[in-house]
């Protein structure tokens, strides 16, 4: 791992622009229970960074309490581990401002590669174990999930990577994305 | 596979008796969004039944609630694969009632052998590998899964078999259980 103990990796979640049940492009609402369930996967696989992205005002004021409760208010005290998940979360507007905070967060001008985790278009689809071994040399990675009905074309289209799709041995593939990302995360990380 | 495209799985998420932050043994309430996430992925990894196990009566009745209107009511013509995956889902007041339901499921007079997912004692504890190629051998098992702080001590004991925890690169492990059931069947199962 590039003489770290933890992986290069981040994760986003984004919000908006994603597709409904009708293919419409909408702001889906953040979903409490997403923020924690990924925060404590992010925890849990040594990930840097995870993003929540949401250009709205008001889930972001959402958002921002629910942290400060976990990070600084009662539930510091009450549940520290829970504290810690949290702490890895950072809201953003979107994934421009995304790219640019980990910019700075690894002190370089390269941005880290996108990957986003829907095969619906031309984007290079990669195999788990490609991505492991990526990932293991060291250089950064951002990992994009969708909520709703997922990511738009445009932006799956702009990424570097997709992500083959997690399967079963059955032909069902709904899993929630707060399932869905400790998935990928434990396959392209776990012991 | 014994010749069946599925594996021969059972998944119980267990309310009572579990244990609290203190370890006092208590009935946890259900969580909707645990029903929902565990009843996605037993249908995405093929597994035969997801039973939610308490012996509360206004829970069960929640649970009722939630299943008939995803898999009877306006759920089910919204959305049709969420219907597929609560139809797995079963409530059972007990484990015994579990075990009962199960062996009418396979016909036989064999109990299932049961895996939990804690290793707080003697159980003897095996890796995901071993139990996978287990599964593989087509004979009945069901995972018991805890919520709140866990399953009780005398329920471990009582267990065929302790599954190794989940791990990633970190210390960290405090995954939810919705998220934890999900990765430990697709290190069972998945492709």
């Amino acid at each position: 791992m590039n003489g770290s103990s933890t992986p290069n990796l981040y994760l986003a979640l984004v919000h908006y622009p994603v597709i409904n049940k009708h293919g419409d492009v909408i702001a889906s609402a953040v979903t409490n229970l997403d923020v924690h369930d990924i925060a404590r996967a992010a925890a849990t696989y040594g990930v840097r960074g995870f993003y929540v992205v949401t250009p709205l005002v008001d889930q972001i004021t959402l958002i921002r309490r629910l942290i400060s409760h976990w990070t600084t208010g009662e539930g510091a005290t009450y549940n520290p581990q829970r504290r810690h998940a949290l702490e890895l979360v950072r809201i953003k507007e979107n994934l421009d401002d995304v790219m640019a905070d980990i910019r700075g967060d690894i002190g370089s001008a390269a941005l880290p590669r996108t990957v986003v985790t829907s095969a619906r278009n031309q984007t290079p689809v990669i195999g788990f174990e490609t991505l492991r071994r990526m990932i293991g040399e060291g250089l950064p990675y951002l990992l994009v999930f969708g909520t709703a009905w997922g990511l738009t074309e445009t932006l799956i289209s702009t990424a570097d990577f997709a992500l083959a799709p997690v399967k079963g041995p059955t032909t069902y593939n709904h899993l929630s994305v707060r399932s869905a990302v400790t998935v990928v995360l434990d396959r392209l990380l776990g012991r």
